[in-house]
């Protein structure tokens, strides 16, 4: 017990240490923005979005992965590539809520919500959502372009960037991919479950836990048995925390998710859950969920129709034996993984919280 | 004259081997997602986008910059350099068609159209939209990130890409606080003269010139000599560039162009043309301008009766006034620029081009 208290007060001394080096990069490029004569707004925006958090999940990892593979301490570099990671995924959100259309993340208005309004007087209604969604773009591809100057400053040896930069490449086209599964199935949901948990593979298990475990095990110079042993531990758990989003998004507290509690039925994703659901349903409820599941114009009263038919065909239970299937899997893989014992304790940790997370 | 047509016959071979570049990279990538199970629509739109072509200025540019530094020939990293900042163009142009709602690029549908189309069926025409727009933002983000691979996987040496990576990452920043400058201020264009030319500036003379010169440059090892002399030529050709292209987007043809004769004038974009048109007329071309530029149900008689102001306010011709300013000074700086003499006569070229295209 008391090695994970541990455990938890260095996470939160570690996510310190993130956003100081997150909030003094951004500063240096408010500077330079207010030389060009450009507008402080974006700047702004990211380093709001950046400083209320999040759960901060890939730095950590990535901190993790340097510990599985023999690092020591947690040094400036590593912090500096565990950043640029955090910096990254600002991008991926920012631009994912645009192709969402989300209103809210982390409980705040979403980025180009706000540029919306704040751009709206004197233009329509559409001008103005026109004008916000330019600029989330623009600001995400920002964010884009500078989790690759945060990497590059982190200070790591030129053998080091050699072996993460492969890494990197390989991280940020496959979450796209994923993302592109996601949005060209979205709005109809299918029974093809295979598909659905290839999503959650690109999309969550490799890029939020894999990637970013094996991104800080080659900074301490990882050998084969430390990566194979990684990416064992990584896809069950990353494949469970992805289900566990799923539910979440459906069934979760809006206060504590700080997403809307409409928005994954009205988008219709396809995920496990809702393929599950297809599959299970008979004729009734297959024709409810046809005609509510991606509805824009889906209602409170719709939701919890679709929440009861999501729970009475058994996808929801049988979504809940996925995790804990995939959880017991990855715990499995500690018991004879190569890796130091506070790195095996923090993984185990993260297993749990995919099991019982509420946000 | 010999020396033009042999310069002539060099760049088109130099984009025959961009082309064969970006290809080459785009087949690996397209093999490596059919291993992932992922859509092949991905790098077929991206090849179709970079096949066709367009002008490959900046690729052009940059090869200039390294002659104009005293490299000679065109060595394999020199040609790496220069189709990464084509694939960079591509991520450009993908995006900026996306904030603007473009429905045509280089004569052929642009990228979020032709998504949308691939993706209607089964989904309302909105939600189609939606895809596409989905698409084409994360396609656009996958040629930004694979830019950054194409500049890793040139082949420069150490010192070489130490020299490079700062140019690149200050033209990222740069082209996009331009654009969000044009995203910002399009639908209401003022009288602002000084404004528009901040967005020239940083859209258009520093990214499509000065910086692809300075980053072929660096290549070669640039002195600041030549750098300040690149520097003192591109700013006023590129401001030029800008300019033209502003005349192109409202005057042009739009078999020549490839662009739709309306966009430019319905989205109201704050250009100097419009800006000084706005300062110049009296109180009815005003209220004219005021209706129906940046008016999404602008007509082809409301733009004839706009052109017609525009030219009658005297502003497009301050407008070409302003290109040969432009144009004169720039080829005041080749007379004593420190560039060997196929660089200087590229260089000419280039200046004469803003002053004459028609695309």
């Amino acid at each position: 017990m008391n090695t994970v208290v541990s455990e938890l007060a260095d996470a939160a001394a570690l996510c310190g240490r993130i956003t100081t080096v997150l909030e003094g990069f951004l500063d240096d490029k408010a500077q330079e923005a207010a030389k060009l004569g450009m507008p402080p707004e974006v700047t702004q925006c990211l380093r709001d979005f950046v400083g209320v958090g999040g759960k901060r999940l890939r730095p950590l990892l990535c901190l993790t992965g340097w510990q599985a593979a023999g690092g020591c301490g947690t040094p400036e570099a590593v912090v500096g590539v565990a950043a640029s990671l955090e910096m990254f995924h600002t991008f991926c959100l920012i631009h994912d809520d645009v192709m969402d259309d989300s209103g809210s993340r982390r409980g705040a208005p979403t980025v180009h919500r706000r540029l919306a309004l704040r751009h709206g007087p004197g233009r329509s209604t559409s001008a103005a959502e026109r004008v916000g969604a330019g600029c989330a773009i623009l600001i995400g591809d920002l964010a884009l372009c500078w989790s690759g100057e945060l990497l590059h400053a982190a200070g790591l040896t030129t053998a080091q960037l050699g072996a993460v930069l492969p890494l990197v490449d390989e991280m940020r086209s496959e979450v796209m991919y994923g993302q592109y599964l996601d949005v060209t199935t979205a709005g109809r949901p299918t029974t093809d479950v295979e598909r659905a948990l290839r999503i959650a593979r690109y999309k969550t298990a490799k890029y939020t836990v894999e990637h970013p475990l094996h991104i800080g095990a080659a900074v301490a110079g990882a050998t084969p048995a430390v990566r194979e042993a990684l990416s064992a531990y990584a896809l069950p758990v990353g494949e469970a925390f992805q289900l566990r989003d799923d539910l979440l998004g459906v069934f979760g507290t809006p206060e504590v998710t700080g997403k809307p509690a409409l928005d994954d039925l009205r988008e219709g994703k396809h995920t496990v859950l809702a393929a599950l659901a297809l599959q299970r349903a008979d004729r009734e409820q297959r024709r409810t969920l046809d005609s509510l599941l991606g509805s824009p114009a889906l209602d409170a009263a719709g939701a919890a129709h679709l929440r009861a038919i999501l729970t009475a065909t058994g996808a929801r239970g049988e979504v809940e034996d996925m995790i804990q299937t995939r959880r017991a899997q990855a715990l499995r893989v500690l018991d004879t993984a190569p890796f130091p014992s506070a790195a095996t304790v923090s993984l185990r940790q993260l297993a749990d919280s995919a099991l019982v997370r509420a946000s």
